[in-house]
């Protein structure tokens, strides 16, 4: 668990120091020096009475008291010296790089299994092993290098992966990425990627603490305690972008319904990261671009200014953003516009993108964001501002550096010139501020911020909905496939619209049932098996006179029981259904069915329960939306009525763990109604 | 017009030579010396007796005779500045980097065309005005920096933007990118994208000319003259990039078709480039990434190894490439396999990815890529190896280096430590390599690379298809909507099946063309206008007695002239379409009808005239084709025969420019046949 003595020691000893930087050992002492860490460092080195100038130890035993130990020595050396450094010099927090644990054998497993049982007993912290370390604003305990800016409002970076995490920082780090702590969790014998959040949220101090997490994960181990301290620190204006490395690989897996040929774990994780509202991305380059823009004041709307000077970059921007669902609104006539027209060398554009040409100055580009900011209908701008190499052009970034400070507006600099003016994209980014170098990079991760669902409301239990009924219902289950009485009773609990069906044994029944049901309905003979073999299914039923002729039919076939009366269902073919995934919950997928869902996989998921809000931008999400809320004359399905299904659906599955599988199939919607017409549903219980 | 004088210039005068190298005619100068160039440098400057410490001619009549002008003069004095040096100089070549012509007003715009012409009768080139200039492997006549590595072996490229190309050569030089010969057309007054792009490929020498093309496009002025270059140049083993900006903002226009509705001049752009085999791209990023894969060996097939010290990027790439298409197939057992892992690490993994560990060395690697090479079923490799920055790695970039160019196979180099390393990286790049920092990055361009189609096989006119009868119908017709009849008769001339029809004056007769037509069929009075509010169709006509009977009651009708017997079309809607763009020529579109085309918009398009491989192709790339060719139990549609319609109607359109829109609905197809049952077809002659 993270602690005081891990983000703010005031004495670090490394065990396994060495004169060597090129060995970690060596390394770290380096980086701690180097940083100028400000409390104590010890070296303990048995060969040595000096480490890079600091007094070495020889042994554990004779350190003085220790907040921090980080471990640089054999594995098998660890647990010893762990229980010694807990026992004898009051150490609460541990880094140990060192490999050859779990990643390694079942030994290795054990072996740091009983390290963390150690330091567990001892209310410490234990970060690895197998891991390059940890970052604070304090100190830089790890033995990797570049060690970026660390300041407390840089990013906070958890890593399942070291050497990901040094590749993640050198991409972060020329786009001007800084970066408050960065935790390499390793094997996560103690302190997984999710404990970290935890920690970060539940320490979370308004005004102190980073708003911008960033994570690389290789297994999510715990989607609850992510799922709720994402959200939770979203809610307190905090930004997380997430890369799940692994979506391909996962594969499909064997599964009786088409909701499990669905659901990979990658539909899971979709399906995590949309409800905590984290940001998915799917690469390093992706991650800090989108971090960048994380580091910029938020975009508060959907249309942007384009400035620029230079015609094609401003044009491929457009193209990017534009795709991605944000505007570039034309500008039109105002006397604003008129008057900074004025202000701009002939042949500058005030349309959008405005191009202010390559002659423009930095005074000039100081008149046109000052109009976006304060005339022009913009929610934020973009900045092009390159150089062919003639001339520094410090003015203009100096000036563009000052006005992302002063603005509300939020402003995006896209600096490409990284060789020509190398030298003023380095000043620029001295002063804290990042670079997009390609624009087109940079539309697309702020088109992918702006369409990220912020995370869903923590909602109670809706009133409709009665855990204690539904548990009673389950309780009279057994494993398998269930019986239509068993789904029936589940549906109607959780208000599922299911199809009128009453079973009549007499003609006057069936007059009376046909009345309840209503016209246009189907009978089925009760009793025969194969029944449309035998002429015991009847369509189309439309008046009490058909009901009285058909039911004497249907009644005299051999082995009637009795006659079924049901609602005839009409509509659009639907697709709804869940699946039980081992940590997440029950995934939920809904769709459009036949061959959207079959061919062309338009599905999206969500995890239950889910919110209304949840199941409409779910439903919103679909491809195959624009047809289900009705094109041109078609009509639509009624959306707001699949929400409140989708709900009601993920509220029982949230009562009813032991459902494993569920489809609703058929299931038919139109305008004013959906309905299920069939479903299966398979309960299995754990073995007790 | 391209010469030997632009390209190998004996001489270079710069017209507006400075000593200030902060402007143009300084830089230069400066670019021209430090390179190198080993001709003889002039400078023009009425002030100065020495520029740089070249000696200063006071005016261009004082020069001796000049292959190669640069003027860097007021637009004004352009013009007769080109008079006296074509006059009396014997210059052959002219790049005009003024400011100040067409993209000005329309006084620019003649002044530069006055120029062209001199130029033009003169037999010399002129590039520009209004651009940043050329750089071949024997000068760099341009004010801007950076000078890239220049060498006959690197990219040629060719912008329609300066500023643009100086971003896209910052953009490349750190991947390692060379180029041969970059050109900066400007406002193109002689000499375009496309001409230059005909020169490179008229000029075109095997083993000497660089093979891969790149261009930034911001109008395509001349489409017939880059589609048979580019498509020429690429059938030479050459590859060819391209970004045309501008997608998103040409918009729809009005148009009184679907077909024109659909089709924006973004489709033509992309069935241009899809016809020429050229690599769509977005972004100066993506265009150099793609630019680096094309420097690397072909990869010949869509197997590829991952070979990987740390695995976090492994999988990545591993989801990036097999999200595009390729394969990273699992590695079998094998006596290669047993060997190979006996030279690795305990610990590293030889499936794929192949792990060999953050300790894996040079040797281990070089014995991997061996294997991939001779004995794994792989038709390349990607190779991560970065660094925590403990030590140099430059004996395993070395080993890279060897085996990229030993290897038959490509080898595709990660190189993410651009930080760490960069000592190294750099040195890896001096051996003429490329590197690809970001994996994911490196994925998308590879599989971009890989799906982007051979060029269209250039075709004569099918044996099936009369010019001559195409246009003796069209010369009977007269401008706007066309009746049945000549739509039919085009369709029948290209063979486009559809519908049967025969019209009967008699019951015989009916009964005849009920026989002709085959069962079932559709009948409908010929005559009255409001054919159905008469009962004057009947659907689903079965037998003979049934056409006789119908025949009867149809002649009945008031107002019936006949009864028209015709074939009852079933099967899966289809949509067929094209129009006429302006410089392009005919765009045909082609999907699966109803809401796929309406809502979905899942069209592609092609260029007229199409090969049928470009018609498979085209319905291949739809995301309906997997219901197109049937899925699970239901039928597809005859896919072969749609591809030959396509082709049809697009020779048809060939012969037949007069055609400005056109759609085939209803179309409807089945395993069998496919069939129009109408169409509508615009003609529209230019007023002559």
């Amino acid at each position: 668990m993270i602690n005081r003595q891990l983000l703010h020691p005031k004495s670090i000893a490394i065990v396994g120091a060495s004169n060597t930087i090129s060995k970690p050992g060596g390394k770290i002492i380096k980086n701690l020096v180097d940083f100028g860490f400000d409390g104590e460092i010890y070296a303990v080195n048995p060969k040595e009475t000096q480490v890079q100038g600091i007094p070495s130890f020889s042994s554990v035993e004779e350190l003085p008291s220790v907040d921090l130990a980080v471990l640089a020595i054999p594995a098998k050396f660890c647990l010893e010296t762990v229980r010694i450094l807990t026992e004898q010099n009051d150490t609460k927090a541990f880094i140990i790089i060192s490999a050859g644990f779990g990643e390694t054998d079942d030994a290795g497993k054990k072996l740091e299994q009983e390290i963390a049982d150690i330091v567990n007993q001892n209310n410490a912290c234990l970060i690895g092993p197998n891991c390059v370390g940890v970052m604070t604003p304090q100190h830089t305990s790890v033995f990797t290098t570049p060690v970026p800016k660390l300041t407390p409002d840089g990013c906070d970076f958890i890593s399942g992966s070291g050497a990901t995490a040094v590749f993640i920082i050198e991409s972060g780090i020329p786009k001007g990425l800084r970066f408050a702590h960065v935790f390499s969790v390793g094997n996560s014998a103690q302190t997984g990627v999710e404990d970290v959040l935890q920690y970060l949220d539940e320490n979370y101090v308004e005004g102190q603490s980073s708003k911008v997490k960033l994570l690389y994960i290789e297994n999510i181990d715990n989607p609850d305690k992510l799922l709720i301290h994402a959200s939770s620190l979203i809610n307190k204006g905090c930004k997380i972008a997430a890369i799940k490395a692994g979506s391909s690989s996962a594969g499909s897996r064997a599964a009786s319904s088409h909701t499990g040929a669905l659901t990979s774990s990658d539909a899971a994780v979709e399906a995590l990261f949309r409800k905590a509202g984290i940001v998915r991305c799917y690469g390093r380059e992706e991650l800090t671009t989108v971090a960048s823009v994380f580091m910029c004041k938020e975009l508060k709307g959907r249309k942007l200014a384009i400035v620029t000077h230079a015609g094609g970059p401003g044009v491929m921007l457009t193209d990017a953003l534009e795709d991605g669902g944000l505007k570039i609104p034309h500008i039109g006539e105002s006397s604003a516009k008129t008057i900074l027209k004025e202000k701009l060398f002939s042949g500058s554009s005030v349309e959008n993108p405005i191009d202010f040409l390559a002659t423009g100055t930095a005074a000039q580009l100081g008149e046109i964001i000052d109009t976006c900011e304060n005339d022009f209908d913009v929610d934020g701008m973009a900045v092009i501002f390159g150089s062919p190499g003639l001339f520094p052009i410090g003015d203009v970034y100096n000036l563009l550096s000052e006005k992302m400070k002063t603005c509300r507006k939020p402003i995006y600099p896209i600096l490409p010139s990284l060789i020509n003016v190398k030298e003023d994209v380095a000043h620029f980014l001295s002063h804290g501020n990042v670079n997009f170098p390609d624009e087109v990079l940079l539309g697309r991760a702020l088109t992918k911020v702006i369409n990220t669902p912020n995370p869903a409301p923590k909602k109670d239990t809706p009133g409709f909905v009665s855990s204690v009924k539904i548990r009673e219902i389950i309780g009279q289950t057994e494993n398998g496939y269930q019986p239509p009485e068993i789904i029936h009773r589940l549906f109607d609990e959780v208000g599922i619209p299911r199809v009128k069906e009453i079973v009549a044994k007499t003609e006057p029944e069936a007059v009376l049932a046909a009345l309840e049901v209503g016209f246009p309905l189907v009978m089925k003979v009760v009793g025969p098996i194969h029944k449309t073999d035998v002429g015991g299914v009847i369509l189309n039923v439309r008046n009490t006179s058909e009901v009285r002729k058909e039911f004497y039919h249907l009644n005299e076939i051999e082995g009637s029981e009795g006659v079924l009366i049901a609602q005839m269902a009409s509509g659009t073919e639907l697709f709804l259904g869940a699946k039980y995934e081992q940590n997440f919950g029950h995934i939920i997928l809904c769709g459009m069915g036949g061959i959207f869902v079959e061919v062309l996989k338009d599905v999206s998921s969500g995890l239950a329960p889910l919110s209304k809000e949840e199941a409409l931008s779910m439903i919103k999400s679909l491809k195959s939306y624009k047809i289900l809320k009705g094109y041109r004359k078609q009509p639509g399905v009624n959306i707001s009525g699949f929400a409140d299904i989708i709900v009601g659906l993920s509220w029982l599955l949230r009562f009813a763990t032991e459902i494993k599988e569920l489809d609703i199939n058929p299931f038919l919607g139109n305008e004013n109604e959906i309905l299920a017409v069939d479903a299966r549903l398979r309960i299995e219980r754990l073995p007790s």
